[in-house]
């Protein structure tokens, strides 16, 4: 069975490639997206496409818009999402993610360490998967891609 | 016009009773709802009602599903929800709520200081109103409901 | 039969209050919502609450959006829209409105006078009733609360 | 990441020839659609094909009513929805479109100029860009595609 | 349990006082709706609001519009429909509405006699119950309501 | 633009293959689907496939299930359903048709001649286009896909 | 806050009115809709009120279509569905009614002993609570309306 | 017409493949999917992929969620499912499938043989067909695809 993933969280580290490279080694039929993980572009687009704003409330907001197409459009396409939440940062935009999917009905699988455990009970309680790494993450596309751990 | 509205998040101060005492002294026609918010309790109700857990992550899972027997319910139902970012912990699953709700269609308040402005950008992205204090989310109840300011 | 009607369009005459009237000396058992009609306050209400923008774009901004939560929050519980285009304005709300109920499929009535009939045509064609004044308005209420007219 | 894009408003300069062109000068994973944009034929569509009518009205009723098979399909398959305001005419359709795609929660691009800031600020104000010219639009579809500007 | 009932087709006998004053002599709480009864009125409601039309199609086309204000709105509030064949007229409103309900998935009841039987299958085969006269849909009602024949 | 069509109703003369012989004679990019149009065999699949039965209520029951897995699935994949009133019969699972794809916000074309015109008047107010013969279809279906009559 | 709430599954012991009354001692807000629990008569009621049938399926099927008017309308109108497995039968109308509100997107609270814990993983593993007799349920329900325990 | 059929229930036998062989031997365009089959590996996938669990209770819990990955997912693209219930076990996840199927209206063909009848009569009640055996699900599926027997 091919699906489309979404991965969805952290920009910061390479999670996203090391994924797609181990699901590709395993040849699993997944098409993969997610949000533009150039951090720098990814906060000034609104500006750089649309004109300066002094304020910096406004700077975001035309940047967090721009960003929304691709990503309410990806995830609306999407059979599932996985939502990273890593070591740095507050990630609100991951949990809101995974508040996003769940009203859609489309099945989560979240990724976090152990330290953040208590702060996401409300988030992971909404999974169909918790994982702690990208391999437990890339077993479960391939048992659910190919029936097969 | 009457209005149903859900608080969510932060649960460690008051804001949810000073809200909802501004309104009623106003005399506006709103029903409010929100999560339970003992704190002890919300993080227990799990393993008092089913029985207890070695393991934290099971005993947080059972709570945090428990919860959400009310907190989706009363989300469904309403049809303005306000989300406050506070100053402490995580939040993360107010950021959840405020994606659930989007996913819904139904209109966004958020509350935050300054401090939190870059890190929330996508979440006041889909919000209607992006508000700093108590004073006001009121002045945009009593607007939405009288007409008036 | 009951009905709950929002009335959207011009607001710079007082077409609702002549309908509100007409229909309550007729008895007729309807709940009349709208948006807010003091036009400056209407205009303004996003600085005067959450404070001033230097830019017009955001100015208008903040109103258009603290607006849109009683707007769309009366439109999603109304039965039945009766959308007026006046003659002054462009009034790209009121078609804007008209649009979104379409998409919610709810049931349009529409009134606007002859000059406007060609530039109205694709809004025309989704309304249940093409109104030209007001006591046309009020017989369709009457009708359908009491199968007379 | 491609994209179906429905270009939606003015018909009577050639801007969308002009975004598709500088797309595919870009290669950009785009597939467009739009209304029939021969002005003439599609005021007259309904009764060249269904028949004359001597009421203005039902003319443009017919008419209007077989320009909807074509853009209601096209709206309600595309991913994302670029509404134009031109110089000219009322333009009610196009807010209508907006009014459409925003109940059908799909992301939305309106293209205006300055001048008609103030009357189309409910409509920006549910867009999640703005924009003054093709070139704008042409970056977000490049950004939102290929994650580059 | 309470209930809201459609009372949808045939409206040339008295078939709708005969089910509400069965249910109301047995105290059932049951609301009724249906469309508006008098045949005449039905037919030019149109004309006789918005004005006189020369061809018929179009004096039907407003009146059947009009009428669809209440009945959709009925419909749509509806738990259960009932839907009557009767022994006269090509009644196509009736097998309209039918389709109507069971693409919003509520409960339908049919009723119509023998002789309807193969021409109404599609039909029939949609419905939670096929009835032959008053006393069975009053049965059903009772039991539906009060869980005893 | 390309559309997935499906063709309703009437089922004893070959105006299904008119249509298609026209439109591919004038290349246009549609797929056709429809009921089983083999009259005695649609009729009679049900006891066919699964028993017979005495009663002949349970005979065509069976049998208007059976085409329905076919019917509902090839009808909820369209962008348009054509319906078509003929000259015999009773023809309400055509109206049936009607009503479902109404309450799907399909868009749909019913073909009849002006015998029917009044039992219609429903059913052809929630068209978007009502047409006497098949040359009429057709070009709204060019007209639709390219743009040109 | 108050709550509808729905009791599916087993009807042979009287686990409905304890839960009812234990509910009503704590003066909870709470209304308790379920299907008809006379056995006998939810058996009967198709061929009780629709006429006899000779083989056993169609009696079947007349009834258990009768309860579904019943059970469908109380269960679209709950806020909360608790199912109970007993010890006897293979209960497959109660993991239907989980498996119905599962895709509903309602809460779902799931009452059985440890025996039946492999056979229902599935079912559980939809469930906001898995409870194992009536003192869980009603403390959740006492929780979920009062925020206490 | 091409299919995806969905075949849910019973794993313990080869139905699933004596189905899939006859359409390949008729060469019928149908897509099918279904949970994994592998009865050990289904049950232990989730504390196999996650890590282990001393609770036998979360030992299924997490094996069901990450079950429900592809099963859901497989579900939600299919036009039509297949549950068949077998002569082992309690196969409450079969009659969970059908609830979940019905309430989003898919066509549903149920398979069990005469002895669990009675008891599967709420499950049978909302199938579009009821069947004995291999041969009647092909015929069916024979005919929905090529409108032959």
């Amino acid at each position: 069975m091919n699906l489309k993933v979404y991965l969805s969280g952290e920009i910061h580290t390479n999670w996203r490639d090391e994924i797609i490279k181990k699901c590709k080694d395993l040849n699993l039929p997944i098409e993969f997206t997610g949000p533009v993980d150039n951090h720098e572009l990814s906060d000034d687009c609104g500006i750089a496409i649309l004109g300066k704003e002094n304020n910096k409330f406004w700077h975001d907001h035309k940047g967090a818009k721009i960003n929304a197409i691709r990503t309410r459009t990806a995830i609306e396409r999407s059979d599932l999402i996985v939502v990273r939440f890593g070591e740095k940062y507050k990630q609100w935009n991951a949990a809101f993610d995974a508040g996003f999917v769940t009203a859609l009905s489309k099945p989560l699988i979240i990724m976090h360490n152990d330290e953040h455990q208590h702060a996401l009970k409300e988030v992971d309680a909404t999974a169909l998967a918790v994982t702690k790494n990208i391999d437990e993450v890339v077993k479960i596309l391939k048992y659910t891609t190919e029936g097969k751990i």
